[in-house]
């Protein structure tokens, strides 16, 4: 098992990767606090760990809660549902709350752990990739609005995150797929050597090789851990962790949640991020070439489906990133170092938004 | 017009208190960063002071919300009023959100701030005693759930704080009672010259005296001020800022959220606790009785309407203070001097119940 420390002063937690969960009771113990813990899962996860993870945790009081499955429960109304049940159970404020499941639940949970009596401990146990290696870092968390992904959230930290590379095993295929688009991002925006490791490893990455795994999201976390602890609040340098989301947050806007995989639009976004870089001359076209090769290897798009540049733009200006109406973009000044800017142009976003 | 620090590092923020709301354009104009700003109101506050609030302030985007009046309706769906405006008039990451009323649109708005984004400005313009006094300061915003009041909320400190006096003279005689409660339990818990201060100018202050009005929310400010920057989270000290909310909470709920006003609950429950202080031994029958007749000259409740002890019993174990089961209480030490304890017995806490 590895450690990985996501430092944030007074909010500094730890990251074990690679524990089996069935061997958890002592990882787990000192990071709940209190006598009474919630695990809140959905219909997918908790049949295959629920069972496992209650029988690991010894407290007075432990209730669960399973939720519906998917993107499009990601609301106020089911955030209320946790509340619902923690009042039904009278959780006070020593409370824990586990999150058992992807990013939904990891962002719900948390965002229920935050605003709860003002803020209760939380752990997270990601069963995702995609949850693993990037909602596990940062304590973003978030429900949806119709108007606007993640919309409504908070910044909370958890106690800690338990990893257990096992649960991947039973990760469908395309989901699997779109974890690889965020550990590919890692590689883009901050560490070249990654980049060339994943080219080399995807092979054994598709197989789900526990070695490959083990390394590609231990670097994926403190890759990301370095960029959150540099800045926790997005006031700069974590904007560059949106590689390719403004792009992503508009194909699933316009095809509606849940239709495209987050990973998966990402993944088009992050290859439109290098269109428009290539345009600019800040990465040449043997890199473009590059990037979209290993999003090709990976199973992921690298174009976004049929929308108009005008459709793009509207869908553009609602994301979080638009500050006083002007976009800004995350772009790769080269492989392995990516920036935000709004001097790209408007012709050659135009440019992009039209080839693709 | 007075200026008042809150020293919360680099959370802190000013209350200007005394300032016509008319003449206000730039003491505010510091505080707005953004150029959107979104003035939330309600029906009752907003057709008295909206018109002189809009043209104080110049910024591109100018929006309005009014809700309906009423602690009924804090709520989560309210709430989601709130984020509806703000999405539909296109409000990004640097908007203001302007509270303008009591403490329910502050709670709610302030509560809108943190969330909208993950965190958006906040300014609070108060309206009433009560929230000049008590929801100006500590950075609480809450919505209540079915099950119990403010379960669900964050701490976010506002931008800054300006308190219009002249704003009290339209304000219902009940309320404006209400709002005393507050004022008197600073001097209880932490100052006792000051409630030395309130038995000699009730008077004055029945009679909405501009002067003693300042000194009153002055000093009422400065005390909760000192208590919340020692414990921004409430971890410890700042628990003695719910002198007789325990008990208060319980009445409300049990009679219903609106039926008794926050203050009245809280006066009576003060009155509870300084019957249990004096039970104890804390504090003489003839302190008690100063207490309860300052609160009779306010014309506020001394002791709570017809609930059963093992009623109360059952609606305090709900609130937020209760820790893993006890419930601590916070009672008198002396006049002038609140703790926060569990150790008064449950026969005596039986006895005050039974008494009331």
């Amino acid at each position: 098992m590895n450690v990985l420390n996501v430092d944030l002063g007074e909010r500094s937690y730890p990251i074990f990767i690679g524990c089996s969960l069935s061997q958890s009771t002592s990882v787990l113990a000192p990071y709940i606090k209190g006598g009474q813990v919630l695990l809140v899962s959905n219909e997918t996860i908790a049949p295959l760990y629920m069972e496992v993870l209650k029988s690991i945790i010894n407290v007075p009081v432990l209730n669960t809660l399973v939720l519906p499955d998917g993107e499009q429960y990601k609301t106020l109304e089911t955030l209320n549902a946790v509340f619902d049940a923690l009042l039904m159970h009278r959780h006070d404020r020593s409370t824990t709350l586990i999150a058992l499941g992807g990013g939904v639940i990891g962002d719900m949970t948390g965002f229920a752990a935050a605003c709860y009596q003002r803020g209760v401990n939380f752990v997270q146990i990601p069963t995702t990739l995609l949850a693993q290696v990037d909602s596990s870092v940062g304590g973003k968390t978030a429900v949806n609005h119709p108007s606007g992904k993640n919309m409504i959230g908070a910044f909370h930290q958890p106690q800690c995150v338990l990893i257990d590379i096992e649960t991947l095993q039973s990760l469908p295929d395309r989901e699997y797929r779109a974890g690889l688009a965020e550990v590919i991002k890692y590689g883009l925006i901050t560490d070249l050597a990654f980049f060339v490791w994943l080219e080399e490893h995807m092979a054994l990455l598709l197989a789900r090789d526990e070695d490959a795994l083990l390394y590609a999201i231990e670097r994926s976390c403190y890759l990301k851990a370095h960029v959150v602890s540099e800045d926790e609040r997005e006031s700069g340098l974590r904007a560059i962790l949106n590689l390719g989301h403004t792009f992503g947050h508009a194909i699933e806007t316009h095809e509606g949640y849940g239709e495209w995989l987050h990973g998966e639009a990402v993944a088009a976004g992050m290859c439109m991020a290098a269109d428009l870089s290539q345009r600019l001359a800040w990465i040449s076209k043997p890199d473009q070439a590059r990037v979209v090769a290993l999003f090709v290897e990976a199973g992921l798009p690298t174009a976004s489906p049929d929308i108009t540049p005008e459709q793009f733009l509207a869908l553009m200006a609602i994301d979080k990133k638009a500050l006083g109406g002007e976009v800004r973009l995350v772009l790769l000044e080269r492989l392995g170092k990516a920036v935000v800017t709004a001097d790209y142009g408007a012709a050659n976003l135009m440019a992009t938004l039209s080839a693709n």
